[in-house]
């Protein structure tokens, strides 16, 4: 608590409470605004929160990571987490509430079966195979889904269009901030609200970088020190093809090459580089219109994104 | 409107006017009811109208004929309607307000691309190949959705699931009344608004049936005078099957084969005729708890469908 003048951060686990605490607020005319994270947070995310600050009268943040969007084979158990230090740069940024629920798919009671079946996509939701009742509801955006990270991550999207709805439903917030770094994942949330009819403005802030330049994530904390200098090869070589598109070189094949070649001479791994359309993230062979540039790229054990805006 | 004390019933077609006509009356403390409907109403879906004005103050009624749960090749075109015959049965029995959208897929502005795929099945909805933006989100509840209808209407229950979303995200309902007519549909509601967080009470309204037996449905009057009779014979070896069982015939095998016989014996064509669990609808062989049985069956160009639970 920063000042007397305002109430205690509420630290909230259960769902019910979460809605009631929200909407006793909305109910006086105030808005709600919620920053969805998986914690460990940098200064990505509290920009998410200065953002959401400017647009509500009470800012919530969920700190909540999501078993449903990573696949058994992906580092749900190695993902890093730090309740106690978010919890603390959250209060210094006066945040109203935050919801940290220990389990977002534990319905209790009614002891079902796995929803295990051949022709969908398992998560580590479902590997888990639990006794309890399983969640077997998933949102797919079926286009916005399928390409870029959709293509090495085919559940990723599901789960964390599912996940979102459901704090959504939770939270009942007016607004909500996301990532422009994850700008697939933007596309997907705001196309899902759309096509949901949730009444929620999705706002897509800009990415946050370390000094040199690097985006920030959660998982750079992974990178060990030669990593972490090979890293700044995906923001370096996407900013040069920004300057080479913004100087006339509009095919996108030879801008592709380059980053693809900065990036593997610098050590990485190219998961994709790939030039869409800012909307609908199609691939696009030429930039005559807004463009993404966005680029998935392994150092080591550690897959990072990230992505330039380009507007001829 | 019926008397002087009641507010003419509204009759609402834009999704914003829906939900700020809803949020005014739950702002006050009262409740709202959705029974959603695809009209051409009939005395069951009348007695989801007389369940709901029990549990709420106040009672929205839509009719809606959903693109999205057809199949190019189903009977989206001759589904029958009488919007004015609907309306005029809604004011007598004092519904508050119809919500009859023109569209619920229309989301003007961008011009998106078509949503077809290879890989995931089509609606009507996307067959149209509108040129507008298209909607691409859709709900799945992946093992619900898999046995019974949705072994032979594959897209059915991913439509039925995202447009209940849809309106129950324009209506903002504190309950929602569905028929046990249509089970599965009920079922899988009912794990989707737990699944996805929704705030909803789902209500399971009995059978309605004709004096004869004949389950209400829009489509019973698609059938000729012959087509009529025979149908009798899903209700009549449905209740057959639920007194063999009550005396103690538990094996499904017999009791399916009776039911299939005395249908095909009256002129239908049995689409599937399955014994499954109330609550997760997994087939059974054995009655020990609680099941339903369900049938479908073609009827000429009618496909019918029937339920009868049985509590051994």
């Amino acid at each position: 608590m920063k000042g007397e003048e305002r109430e205690a951060m509420a630290v909230i686990r259960d769902k019910g409470e979460m809605r009631s605490w929200s909407r006793s607020r909305r109910k006086t005319g105030a808005r709600v605004a919620l920053v969805p994270t998986m914690g460990f947070l940098h200064r990505g995310h509290l920009a998410l929160v200065e953002d959401a600050k400017r647009r509500a009268e009470f800012v919530v943040v969920s700190v909540y990571v999501n078993p449903g969007q990573f696949a058994p084979s992906e580092d749900l158990e190695s993902y890093p987490s730090d309740l106690a230090g978010d919890l603390r740069k959250l209060d210094e940024l006066a945040v109203d509430a935050v919801f940290c629920p220990p389990d977002l798919y534990d319905y209790g009671g009614y002891g079902g079966v796995s929803a295990r079946r051949e022709v969908m996509a398992m998560s580590c939701l479902e590997d888990r195979g639990r006794g309890g009742a399983v969640h077997e509801t998933w949102i797919r955006v079926e286009r916005l889904e399928e390409g870029l990270c959709g293509k090495s991550r085919p559940i990723f999207f599901r789960g964390v269009a599912t996940v979102v709805a459901k704090l959504f439903n939770v939270v009942e917030p007016d607004v909500a901030v996301f990532g422009k770094k994850d700008y697939q994942q933007w596309r997907i949330i705001r196309r899902m609200v759309r096509d949901l009819e949730f009444d929620i403005d999705i706002i897509g802030a800009e990415v946050v970088r370390e000094a040199d330049g690097l985006a920030m994530s959660s998982r750079n904390v992974l990178l060990s020190p030669t990593e972490r200098q090979q890293a700044l090869s995906i923001s370096e070589s996407l900013s040069k093809a920004k300057v080479a598109a913004q100087n006339g070189v509009i095919s996108c094949k030879g801008l592709q090459a380059s980053v693809v070649e900065l990036i593997t001479q610098a050590g990485g791994r190219v998961d994709y580089a790939e030039i869409v359309d800012q909307e609908d993230l199609r691939v696009v062979e030429e930039i005559k219109a807004p463009v993404v540039f966005c680029v998935a790229a392994w150092f080591g054990k550690v897959r990072l994104i990230d992505n330039i805006e380009i507007n001829p």
